[in-house]
Parts: structure tokens; C-alpha cells; sequence
């Protein structure tokens, strides 16, 4: 590990992977503390229960898109830092931004869950989700500009093709914002499509053989 | 580490067991949250305050019964990251799916605490432990199959009652499933025998020795 | 790692340390969540706020206890797991009944902070507490009995002192049930003697040079 | 290891780097739960849901500022950690107390949220925040003083600075206290400083080449 001017001495890459992990695993279980069906007499027939049940099925949909669009970002978080070796203070603050951004989603989420149809949640959550693919690529272009904190053998495409995966979910959250002007009530559905966009672009992702 | 066709890059074994602690750690101990004894006066006699405690006994049962059976899980979770030695894209997603369901615990937990006597929420809370239990099993069979994802010295007999093992969770839920329609306040109770069954099951479930 | 005839096939102890640290973690924080000033108005004056807060300084209090109580039990927790270098199911099974009730310990917590004169919530919280003790204690008598789970080389006269230490919180715990019939509003204020007894206790608990 | 009189045996620096990365995870996590929007009519009109959120716009901004505080002290932990390699009881319970202040965090963070022109409410957010960084500092001359649990190779002069960094954000929370008398509002917005001093000082804070 050979110092630069911005070394942080001590700072090892398993301490920012163990509070990473924390943070994402307590962003994708809080957003369900906030689906609440409410007051419900307690002789509740089958039926009141259902219907409650119907009234909240937006926020299961929201929790559902939320939970799998950060294990899509944690995925891609766990892939950058396979090939960083060493961290320096830019890194973090990037990271930790990344990390703010997370902490925010179980709010954005129940927001878009309880107003749907609102363009102003609707903005707000695609917004978060933006917000945290940009910190999340800012921090990797600072990391791997030069191979400034990664392995120097990193196949230079594979490379390449990690920032063009890295916008996929800013560019679909563009989308929705974009569509949350239109059809607010359907625009974040657009999250759907990412599997099969991360499907299609991961058959194509894999560095090179050495 | 020989890589294939859908491997990915970067994604040791490592981070999605910490990513998976985290979550079954958090919805082991959220589903206490909900447990609320309302608002008594200040100067509440200990009758009164033993009977609201009486009134959320329910909760506390179905609190115990999702705490365990997740304890159940995570055992099994446990043992087969134990034989994985990396993972694929196919893996990483069961997986999420599986953590997912686990994410719905505390909200079907409050739920069947809440309304033990309604069939409805019986059967969410019996089919989000079935969700967990499948998915669990749809991943570890795309591991083990062919030996994709495990040690290839694996006794194949022990493999076979893993996947027996995976799958009593699931037809205990579609029992308690099918007992909520006649009995719905007794039908989670049938969850209180998984314990019996697993240690009769662990007597036999141990590798050959090799 | 020689197997026995209970042993849980790739259960390492690393998976429960983890398991173990998450939920004391969660446990220990969540309690704080609970506090709650109640709906002041906006412009609530420092006099109002600070009345506010002096209401709610039990519930202060109590967090404060289960915090230090819980971060006990944790030290306790990592000096066994220090001397086990295998699990069993039975270990497993004590382990996670202790994990169960700490689980609890926010709703426990939050109990006896809103209902600090009812003997019923301080008889509840130390209860709580004495099962986290025995549990535990159980737990480490099957791992050690026999050097059944634990290094062969671990000083005798070190481990009778470790069960006497695990007795520590449960006795206390006793006598605060019992101080609950007398004079409730100050039970649980025994547990405060904790850090002079585990200092007193820890001068002498050290294992003989080897 | 060489044991001292007040060594803790089996308890690695490990996991209380577990514990505190969990603790540390979901202090500046939960500090989100408390933003509540309340209840809005379901056709809710953009312009009351954007009314509703500036409204909390306050909460949003002690949560950024609560989260990225917390950050601060994380990073300084994980440096102090890097140079330890032992623990004893007297450090354990310094570490401990400053766990119990973080996991306040979320309460102190959502009282100024809600009344941000209390000076009750900014003392107590800033006296917290105080709080954290003396228990770090004294933990940490305890374990620096004459090497007592730290490596001998570290360079005096970065302890020293180690030490200067460590009291940034207790000084600025006494200004921030301070001006609490004056100007209430705005108090907190000096930690909107920290950036900037952390940025100036960890300029100058690596540890002479060896």
C-alpha cells in the first residue's frame, strides 16, 4: 500500500465495506416499518382486512422496487470495491455521501408509497435514487482514474463498461422524473425494467481473461 | 476460482453473507417495534397494566415464532454458504429475493399478531415464510446442481437431505395455510413444531465422514 | 475440527459473532427510538421543552441501563466465543433463545420507562434480563462442560470465575424483582451497581499465565 | 499479546469494530424514521405535499448534518482502531460510553429537527455531539499514554495531531452551544464547517514516512 498526499493512515477498505453493508441492509428492511394499514376494529372480517390490505398494495410495490434497486446499487458496490486496494479521503466522503443518500430511502419511499399519484414524491424518490448513482460513480471515477486506489491489472474494458452500467439507474431515474410529469401514478413502475436491463448489459460485463 | 459464463466479477461469498446478517439481524428484532400497549394513564394500577400486556400476548407469540423460525433459516443459510465457494448473477438474485421476504417479516408478523383470528393474515404471514423458504431452495439448487457454485467433494446423500431439510419450512406453512381456513386462531401454532422436527431431522442431516 | 455426534456442519462461530453483534447492536439502539416528547407546538417555549424532556427522563434513564446492561452481556459474549473453536446444535439453540431476549429488550425498555412506579413493568424488564443471563449461562455450561466445545487448554480455576461472572446480572436481576414488590419506583436502580461489581469482579477474573 | 493487569482475555479489537460499525450504521440511519410528513389527504395536491415537505425541510437538514457528524467520528474511530492491537476493560467502557451517546444520536437529531428555535433543543443536539467526542478522546489517551494498547512504531507527532483532530468537533459543538443562547436557528448550521476544518487538517495529519 504506497501512500499518496491524501491517504487516510488506517482507513482500511473492510471498515467502509462493514458500514456500507449495515447502512444497506437497515435502508432495505426500515422502508416496511412505514406500511401501516392502520386502526382496524379488532373482530375485522376477512373482507375490511383485504381491503386495508388493497389500500396499502402501493407501498409493498414501492418497498419491492426500493429493496431490489439497492441490491442492484449494492451489487455494483460490492463489484468496485473487489478492485480497490487502498482508500483516501476523497474516496470516503464520496462514499459516505453515497451512503446519506441511501439512509434517506426508507423516507422517499413511503412517500411515493402513500402519494402515488404525486408528482412531487414521485420526483423525490427517483431524485434519491439519482442522487445516490452519482456519489456512488463520482466515487469511482476518483478511484479508478489512473488506477489512483485500484489493481493496476484491471482490464481496461471491463473498466469502461462498470461506468456504463453505473448510469443505468440514473438514467432510468431521469426517466421517471421525466414521466412523473405525465403518468405520475405509473412512473416509477419504469424501475421495473432494470433485471432486465442488468441482465442484458451483465452478459457482457465480465473482465476479460487474464 | 474458476469463472463462468454468468459469473460476477468482484462478488465474493464474503459480502453477501455480512449483507445478509444485517437483514436477518434487523427483522429478526423489528417485529418487537410493533408491539404497542397503547397509551394507559400515567398512574395505571398493575391490574390494568397487566391486562393491556394480556392483550398483546399474541404478539409476543408471533414475535417468538417469526424470531425462531428465521433463527431456523439462517442456520440453513449458514451451511450452505459454508459448501459455496463463489457465486454467480443467478445466485446473487435468489438471494435478494429471499432477503426481500425476510425484509416482510416484521409487517406480516405485526399483521397476524394484530389479527390472529383472521384467515387473511394468517395466510400472508404462513406465505411470506413459504416465499423465504422457496426462494431459499431455488438458489441453493442452482448452487448444487452440477456442483455449479459448491465444493465438488460435497457427500451428494447429505446435499439430497439439504434440500429436504429447505423444504420442511414450506410444507409446514402450506399446513398452516390450509388450517387457517378452518382453525385460524390456533394455525400458526403449528410452527411451534418445527423445533421437534429440526432436531429430528439434524440427528440424520450430517455429512458422511469423509 | 473434529465432528461430534450434534455438530452443525459449516456453522462457524464467525456467522453467529456476526449474527450476534447485529442484534445487540439493533437492541441496544432501538430503545432510544421509543422516547418520544409527545406534539409541543411550534414555537414551544425553553421552559415548556425542558418540562417535556424532564417527563420522559425516566425513559432516558432506562435506555441508559438497558445499554449498559446489554454492552455487559456483550463482553461476556465475546470472552466465551474467544475460547470456542466449534458449534454444535444445542449451542446454537441457547444461543439463539439468548438472542431472543435481547430482542425484546426495547419493548421491555420502553415499558418501564413510561411505567417506572408499576412493579409489573420493573418484574418484566428484569425478567428480561434474567433470561438473557440464564440462557446465555446455560449455553456456555454445555459448550464447556467437557471442554465439549472450548480450547482443551483453558485454565479451570478462569472458567468456574466465568460462570460465577455470567451470574453476576441474574442475581441483581433477582434482587430487583424482588425490590419491585417493596419500592418499585427505584428497582431497577440496582442495576446501576453493575460496573462496580464487574470491576471489582473483573481485578480477579483474568485466566493463569499459561 | 502481552497481557497488562487490566487485560480483557478473549475480546479482539474485532469485534467491538463489529459492534461499533452496527451502532454507528444505525444511529445514522434511524435518524430518518422521526421525518414525518403526517397524515395529507389521499389526493393530495402537489402544492400542499411540497408545503408538507418544506415544513420538515429543518429535519431534513439536521439528518444530513446528524449523518455526516457521525461520519466524522467513524472515520476518526477507524484510524484509532488501525494502531490499536489489544483491548482492556478501561477502554472497552470508555468505547462503550460513546456508544451509548451515538445511539442517542437519533432522538437529539429529531428534537432539533422539530424545534429548531429552542436553545433547549440545539444544547442537547450539541451537547451529544460532545459528549462522543470526549468519550473517543478519553478513550483513546487511554490507550495512546505510553503505548499502553497501540503499536510502539506510531509517530508522536501524528498522535498528537491525532489528538488535535479528536477535539474539532467538541469545540465546535461548545460554539455551537454557545451561540444556541444567541441565535437559536442558526446555531447548528455551524457544523456546516467541519468540511472544511477536517479537509485543512487532514492535509497536514499523515503519520511521518517511516
Amino acid at each position: 500500500m504506497q501512500g499518496t498526499e491524501r491517504d487516510v493512515p488506517g482507513l482500511s477498505k473492510h471498515r467502509i465495506e462493514a458500514l456500507s453493508d449495515g447502512i444497506f441492509a437497515i435502508a432495505m428492511t426500515l422502508a416496511v416499518l412505514n406500511i401501516d394499514i392502520g386502526e382496524l376494529p379488532g373482530w375485522t372480517s376477512p373482507e375490511t382486512l383485504f381491503d386495508a390490505l388493497l389500500v396499502v398494495s402501493p407501498q409493498f410495490l414501492h418497498y419491492a422496487i426500493a429493496f431490489l434497486t439497492l441490491a442492484a446499487f449494492w451489487v455494483g458496490h460490492t463489484q468496485q470495491y473487489h478492485y480497490i486496494h487502498h482508500v483516501d479521503r476523497t474516496f470516503i466522503w464520496w462514499s459516505v455521501l453515497m451512503l446519506l443518500a441511501i439512509g434517506m430511502i426508507p423516507f422517499t419511499t413511503a412517500l411515493v408509497g402513500d402519494y402515488t399519484s404525486s408528482p412531487v414524491a414521485v420526483i423525490l424518490f427517483a431524485g434519491n435514487m439519482f442522487a445516490i448513482g452519482v456519489f456512488s460513480t463520482l466515487g469511482w471515477r476518483h478511484a479508478s482514474t489512473e488506477n489512483r486506489l485500484i489493481e493496476k491489472g484491471v482490464d481496461p474494458a471491463w473498466l469502461i463498461r462498470s461506468y456504463h452500467r453505473g448510469l443505468i439507474i440514473p438514467v432510468v431515474s431521469l426517466a421517471v422524473i421525466g414521466a412523473a410529469f405525465v403518468i405520475p401514478d405509473y412512473a416509477t413502475a419504469l424501475y421495473l425494467v432494470l433485471p432486465f436491463i442488468h441482465t442484458a448489459v451483465g452478459r457482457h460485463s465480465r473482465p476479460a481473461a487474464p
